[in-house]
């Protein structure tokens, strides 16, 4: 077994509890001694222990000359529980090895800076693009201080997301649709147009099996178009935000007051402008973004280069029509060379459908453009 | 090692021939004595040997008393070729494992008779679901006497299969571009609409680095306004067959008269009724036919229920835009339950583009219907 072996086992615990522990990262740590696993852990919950503290507990005294593999940098600083370097210090590790480093700025390297000072043996990035990949929505949202936005959309095998007639239940299965749940329990809010609350009035709840956190529930609704008898206004199951445009008039705004745990939030532009508007959700630390449409909404996420991940479930049918709508309307982008490129993630049948995910590419290289 | 395992190889030998023994079936056999392997060979070329043959010449005379696994039912009458049946007999086999019967009702189980009343053991049905796959090309035809229909599109994760201004060079890789001159190849025909003339000047030939065959290009071509000077009227390196409804005049049909390798063939409706086209086809021995759109062609063939692949080629990009074009148009399916639903056959990235293939449902069964 290599390093290799223990860190991959490391962020198999990080994945694991990913989705649960915002505003904190999902974290995982193995604690290794003689080639035998001696301890390991995952931060469960913000405000409660790191993982290196449930790793090291595990360890016990046989912690002593041991190495601990931790998918980020341990904290050296005190938040809600004391520094972890201080705790592998304590416990007499001998070797460290970390796959990235915290991205925060202003601490970053300072956890191993601690544990170099102390005479510790630390050995840097390791599995480190997984490791980024796992922490994704915490790297994104700390850099950028905006909401790491995920796109769903469930088509046809030809792009529709409806009939012609604006038929869209149930395009996909139950599997799939399950697995949107999922998703919905991972992220701190999800946002859709007005035009989906009119035609669909959806709840935009997570309804799983074993339970699930609802995310807040974010509405873009530049006229203020929202039905007051709408689910997500009347049923007090999440906190919904409706964002307006800068000409709703206080008395329209009046008749939403007094609503439970609805908030209107007007924006300074006529058009709810979707730059401010992740602002806005970024400094009230809504880290994460799950945006079901539909068309015009995903139309600005894209032409405002807005897109983090991408995830695309496919119905094995075809629905035709040259006015059927598609997942992604507004204007469009007007060349392929133009076109949002995007690294397919992950393909994979959930039952009968086809799920993609895909993550803007990084680099320049765009193998499309020069053919 | 059992039957399906000798039965496999046969199968993949029939595979790696598939597209090149038009109007014939691809047929692989293998012959096995003593679990050891003495022969095997395959059906290469219309006119050419038998499988059957191939597979025996290379066993000679260890033949006797040996098994061979056929993907299809031998041959017991005289066509190009003396009957498979005979010589399996004359060759001293002891028994014959065959996946699948001739599809042909006149002959099917001809073949199995004469082997039986000539005391071989005939064992049938092994793997008989893949090599139905195998030779789903054949069956159709011999059926229906219409080709197997595979549509093919290449599109963004949208679903766009060009931008709002019509652009559509290259939305994918390279890579799924050759992919496509391999089904070129593979097929006796490829059917474009005469938009796609207009707006592509395309070649429609197989351009493979090893060479390859060219098809049967079909233009389905109401008015008959394919340019004269168009690729597909001038460069001669393939047969072009126009099909034009009854309104256009003989006038109009000369001035393609005398043009080498070109055909106006006038059907009797005011529309080119996709139907009638297959039927006549069909009729002139065309067993597989690659449509290659554009959207108002591939939505006349998803209106008329006359799919029996989808091959959808997905660019990792998105291009967004209300009125970008999709791969199907056309009035479309009106409700989600009448959406003309398939099974995902093989899902695979082609370098960076998603292949997606797909065929029609065949049972009743609709999971998506009752939820």
């Amino acid at each position: 077994m290599n390093d290799e072996y223990y860190m991959r086992f490391a962020l198999n615990l990080a994945n694991k509890v990913s989705g649960q522990t915002s505003p904190n990262p999902p974290v995982g740590a193995v604690v290794v001694k003689n080639g035998e696993i001696i301890g390991f852990g995952a931060h469960l919950r913000a405000g409660e222990a790191h993982a290196e503290v449930h790793a090291l507990q595990m360890a016990g005294e046989k912690a002593k000359d041991a190495t601990i593999y931790v998918t980020l940098e341990p904290c050296s600083h005190f938040g809600k529980t004391p520094p972890c370097a201080d705790l592998i210090i304590e416990m007499g590790i001998k070797r460290t090895v970390i796959a990235v480093t915290d991205p925060n700025e202003k601490v970053s390297g300072q956890g191993i800076e601690k544990l170099r000072n102390a005479g510790i043996e630390v050995e840097l990035g390791i599995l480190q693009s997984e490791a980024e990949q796992v922490n994704e929505v915490f790297f994104h949202y700390t850099k950028t201080k905006t909401p790491y936005v995920t796109i769903k959309s469930a088509v046809s095998l030809d792009g529709k997301t409806a009939t012609v007639n604006g038929e869209s239940k149930w395009i996909t299965g139950e599997e799939a649709r399950m697995d949107v749940h999922e998703y919905r329990h991972k992220h701190d809010a999800i946002l859709v147009g007005v035009n989906t609350v009119i035609a669909d009035n959806p709840s935009l709840t997570t309804r799983l099996p074993n339970g699930g956190k609802n995310p807040l529930r974010i509405i873009v609704d530049t006229n203020l178009r929202t039905p007051l008898e709408a689910k997500v206004i009347q049923d007090q199951e999440a906190d919904t935000w409706i964002f307006v445009g800068k000409n709703v008039t206080e008395q329209r705004m009046d008749s939403f007051k007094g609503k439970n745990q609805v908030n209107v939030i007007q924006l300074d532009d006529e058009q709810v402008n979707i730059n401010k508007l992740l602002k806005f959700l970024g400094n009230k630390g809504v880290m994460s973004l799950f945006v079901e449409g539909g068309a015009e909404i995903n139309g600005s996420f894209l032409e405002g280069n807005h897109i983090n991940q991408l995830i695309l479930y496919m119905a094995p049918k075809l629905i035709g029509g040259k006015r059927a709508p598609t997942a992604f309307a507004g204007n469009g982008l007007q060349s392929i060379a133009e076109a949002f490129a995007l690294d397919i993630k992950q393909v994979e049948l959930i039952n009968e459908d086809i799920r993609i995910i895909a993550v803007p590419r990084k680099d320049d290289k765009d193998v499309y453009r020069n053919n």
